[in-house]
């Protein structure tokens, strides 16, 4: 039985329907002179509807319609349009929802700067135009040595795995490309060739190739690398079959299955629109295409805890002595987070009993497409009592419950990685937002050197080293939205004994600091930070305490990129491990769509947010928590990166928030004694 | 279907059996002339058979009989007498079982000191006494301040928690005794009186009250302290009746029950005596009284990995303004950490359907005691895939297996605090050992001063700030004993682009080291710590990489005690988050039963296990890990403690120990593609 019931006004929050897709599209389409496409092979030199999103609400609209009432904010679209035509990019507000009437652009608002069209990621139509290129100038000019070195022509076939950012300086469309036998796990069958494609120009014609690299060696043009080639004047790599170490097929066939959960007495939550309610708990999703899984308005007996808690980013910085990867730094929501969160496969992804829920999205497609089951919703026995006491002094009974929490997830492969995002929701009024990665890692083939970059894990392939970094946004509003920054820790002071005054002992005290400008909450990696963080409010609990959520990170990051680098700003939200800002609308993301393939000249850079250095003292306070991991491959990533050791997260958890510990009310508690 | 099968050599390293212990004690009680009584009752001036446990094959004898048919060890137990008679304790090894025919005293061989009696842990005889003392000596002179103030008489009574260490230097045994209303959860119900008493005198006629706390008041004498009552000297505390708000009764009916487990085709794991086969795993296990869950030759896929993996020690340093708390420092294996695992419950300690085991314990009892499902085993279905890749480039398939593991569990209730201990075995080769913490805290009854040592958590009550340092053994074994202790991490480093010289980037590279002594490799925890530890083999993998196994560390410690205190030297493991030694039979436990009671001398100071500082290349290595956090009371920690976020362990991986991932032969792999 539930505690409470459904509102429908969760969906605020809740993303873009088909037909709202649809609408979008058709507005934008009836505007004749600008002159968009919706083709999905539309060309870097025309107009292309790139996405549809969904725009939130600002913040106060949307406080004023779910805490007091006030009018239902205006529904509205965010709206990309990649103009080849005019080489710049716009991003439009169209609304309002169900019939748009109005398109805005708000790109200098958004982002105080035009957009140029070099900002945008390679699209499918941009795509196509490069395999086409290098079908023709290059697979073509090369035959002999394609088939002899990896086969072509002979069954087999290369895929292409580029990496970014493309080139070193803003103007840049510079891109290596990484050849990979055509196997299941591509990225762990690199084959030893690569290709730097010059695509800056729009049209393609004026592409061209300015280098490749062939089984260690530089070569300055397709002709250069054919003719020494053909004079034996380059080592050649000699075509042989390679074992199918990259699939996922089950070597054995199943024996017995395995432990399987069950909802014994039916589901304990409910999911109706985008809102779920379990238990105490009830909160508002989303998907963003761009930033990934979200979750609004996240209420514990009805107090809201947090209005936001979403993915923002996820970094990675590659090391390599091959051109591919050795300039690697992946930001994914820039290519689209959410817009990889496939169908989820029932009994390996989620437990078979969980509740799936499709998501709809349109990023880089002619019509909306409904990615069915990509949502995963579920109640776990975590195996493990939530809290318990058997007592044996004095008393003899035992007291416990066991742990069963809900799960929100999805899973985004993103090309090689497939990241798991989970947000758990605990009986104890703790709120845990982690991330595992599984999935291939990406991969260069051994040439010399290699190994100060990493390990072997197959025949010459070389498991590069490379970090993840994974920011997050925890807008927390604890009992309301005017918060505090709070640190506490302990520190020995040499206290003398009450009892026998001229005795002294180290023993240890608590200390507590109110941080107050955005600067000195910025805490970086590489610095010592107080062990308890906390959002906390000026109201107390009934033992006079401030009301607060602790922040406790799991994160066994590497190092961030060095500030020297042009790239660093692109990605500056990883140089802290948290960092707290002052609210605002238009500080809705870390990172953006344009990061990635301007990186020199990011679109945004987060470290503006605190350039400020507001007061962070009594007002609306968001906190931008980064967790991660160093990655140096081995041969056990080899199909996969196991999920076990390699994530990370944040738990929210409740500090003098109540006057007790709030799982004492469940109804799975247990107690007995002998009466 | 099992794939291998048991084997009785795991018996070696069995806990002693009823009839063993009934053995034992039969031998010790021949030898009349050692006057040994083994009531319950025995008076610290008498002769006391404490504690009779395994004592462990030597490693080498061990392994000769499990890998190369040598003969089987003797079997020998550990027996511990406080000899009140002599004012010493003896450790004995006596064997051979199971017809005991020789007692050697090992005291000097294993400590290189004697054993003072003052190094004894307060016994159930000592306990009635220091029980009976304050009932003549304390309770029935103040009789009218006990009911005035905390209605005892008026149905109310009051129960004693001690503190430790048992004073301020070598040879002191004065505890203060700090009491509390006897509702449950007592722990959280201080009531503001506490006594400090002088029982160094193996006569307990001759113990003595040296100081009394009374609402924050001293008092030189129990006459002292009933005059000012009496006179109006002393601000009264006024008995009222309190909300039970430690009790774990629940508040709500149980309306449906949550998700539960169950093997749908039975379980994949079996145990037969004291060894578990599951998949790929099997181990010995057992129970130290004194040190807790162990478990012994754990192997996968028939290789033993790990020799022992074993619980060491559990300790917390308090703070506090009240002399009850301000010197805590607990060392709970001084009392026994496995002598209190008690009865697991079903559905909440551990899944219904897990395996439970008994076990038998002799400590501190006049016959050996059965413990009822004290050991649960179970595989459980973590919710989450254990690796998986979706692909949608080139190729469309999916691929991936759910992560089932095998937990094997105790639970230990040492007075107030329940610490779950887990050892898990994954199908991907790592296995973890994890401690959480729940149950009562240790609380104080708040006066002037108490808020600068943690928060109010109830009326009168303050939470003591405190810090949880757990020590694991973790005795790997890789491929053989001979190893070395590798680290690696990640620098970055400026490196010329190869296809364009003139321009560098900070490009992240591998950085290997390999340790060469004890000293070089004890990981204080204040400093910066490379990100991968390894125990590794000269043996390498296909990739021709060392094979070797990662220690990734989960901990939240906070500060250790300064090394300044003359406490420390007992917790001295607490320095460091890994240290490795050369392995020593002698070097057993980093911890002791003797280091809490005399904790200025200790019997064991880990410390000096690396002070020879030993060649760490090619030897058999011991890793001891330390995890922990820091805690800070609040108001959720009513009733109790919970599990969520609240613990710290280590993750044992493998890294280039196999040539790929092992679960790649799993049985419960999937995969599917359109075909
Ligand atoms: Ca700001
Ligand atoms: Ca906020
Ligand atoms: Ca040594
Ligand atoms: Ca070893
Ligand atoms: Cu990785
Ligand atoms: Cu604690």
């Amino acid at each position: 039985p539930l505690r409470g019931q459904h509102d429908e006004r969760s969906l605020v929050f809740a993303d873009l329907t088909r037909e709202e897709y649809l609408q979008i599209q058709q507005f934008m389409l009836k505007e004749k002179k600008l002159q968009i496409s919706t083709r999905q092979t539309t060309e870097p030199s025309q107009n292309f509807l790139f996405l549809i999103d969904l725009s939130l609400p600002k913040k106060a609209a949307a406080l004023a319609y779910l805490d007091r009432n006030g009018t239902k904010p205006v529904r509205e679209a965010t709206v990309v349009v990649f103009y080849g035509s005019s080489s710049t990019i716009v991003e439009y507000v169209v609304g309002p929802l169900p019939n748009p009437t109005y398109m805005r652009d708000v790109t200098k608002e958004r982002y105080q700067m035009h957009l140029p069209i070099r900002k945008r990621l390679v699209t499918i139509g941009e795509y196509s135009l490069m395999f086409k290129f290098f079908e023709e100038k290059v697979f073509s000019r090369l035959k002999k040595l394609l088939e002899e070195s990896f086969g072509v022509g002979r069954g087999q076939s290369l895929n292409a795995f580029e990496q970014m950012p493309r080139g070193v300086q803003s103007g840049d469309r510079k891109t290596w490309v990484s050849f990979f036998r055509d196997m299941s796990g591509m990225y762990i069958h690199p084959v030893g060739f690569e290709v730097l494609l010059n695509h800056e120009s729009a049209n393609a014609s004026q592409w061209s190739v300015e280098q490749l690299l062939y089984n260690g060696k530089y070569f300055s043009s397709v002709e250069e690398l054919k003719r020494e080639y053909d004079n034996g004047g380059v080592k050649k790599i000699v075509y042989k079959n390679f074992p199918d170490y990259g699939s996922l097929k089950p070597r054995t066939k199943p024996l017995q299955v395995g432990p399987q959960q069950f909802y014994a007495e039916g589901k304990r939550f409910s999911v109706q629109d985008n809102q779920v309610l379990y238990l105490d708990w009830s909160f508002a999703f989303g998907m963003s295409s761009l930033t990934g899984m979200r979750v609004f308005d996240v209420r514990f007996q009805q107090e809201r805890i947090a209005y936001e808690i979403s993915v923002q980013e996820a970094m990675s910085v590659y090391g390599s002595v091959t051109p591919g990867m050795i300039l690697t730094k992946f930001l994914d929501s820039s290519i689209g987070i959410g817009r990889f969160a496939h169908e989820l496969v029932r009994g390996v992804d989620c437990p078979y009993e969980a509740t799936y829920v499709d998501t709809y999205r349109y990023i880089d497609v002619p019509v909306p497409v409904r990615f069915r089951n990509s949502i995963c919703i579920f109640e776990h026995n975590m195996g493990q009592p939530l809290r318990r006491h058997f007592s044996d002094f004095f008393h003899n009974s035992f007291g416990g419950m066991a742990n069963s929490a809900l799960v929100f997830r999805t899973i985004t492969a993103i090309g090689n990685y497939d990241y798991m995002w989970d947000f758990i929701f605990y009986q104890s009024g703790s709120l845990e937002a982690k991330v595992h990665a599984t999935g291939y890692i990406s991969s260069s083939y051994l040439v010399d050197g290699s190994l100060r970059y990493g390990h072997q894990v197959a025949e010459n392939v070389l498991g590069n080293i490379h970090t993840h970094f994974i920011n997050f946004k925890v807008d927390l509003d604890v009992s309301g939205v005017k918060n505090v920054f709070q640190t506490k820790d302990m520190e020995y002071v040499n206290v003398s004994l009450p009892w026998m005054p001229n005795r002294y002992a180290m023993v240890p005290q608590l200390v507590e600091k109110q941080l107050q400008t955005e600067q000195e909450a910025a805490l970086r990696h590489d610095t010592k930070t107080p062990r308890y963080l906390h959002i906390a409010s000026k109201k107390t609990n009934r033992w006079g305490h401030q009301h607060s959520y602790r922040l406790q990170v799991y994160s066994f990051a590497g190092d961030h990129l060095p500030e020297s680098q042009a790239e660093e700003r692109a990605m500056s939200w990883a140089r802290y491990k948290v960092a707290i800002t002052k609210h605002k609308d238009l500080e809705q993301t870390s990172s953006s769509l344009y990061n990635q393939n301007d990186i020199w000249s990011p679109a945004v850079d987060f470290s503006k947010f605190i350039e400020d250095n507001e007061s962070i003292e009594d007002e609306d306070l968001v906190a931008w928590v980064t967790a991660g991991f160093l990655h140096i491959p081995h041969a056990e990533d080899i199909p996969n990166t196991v999920t076990v050791g390699n994530g990370g997260g944040v738990l929210l958890r409740p500090h003098n928030y109540f006057d007790e510990d709030p799982s004492v009310n469940s109804a799975d508690a247990v107690y007995f004694d002998p009466g």
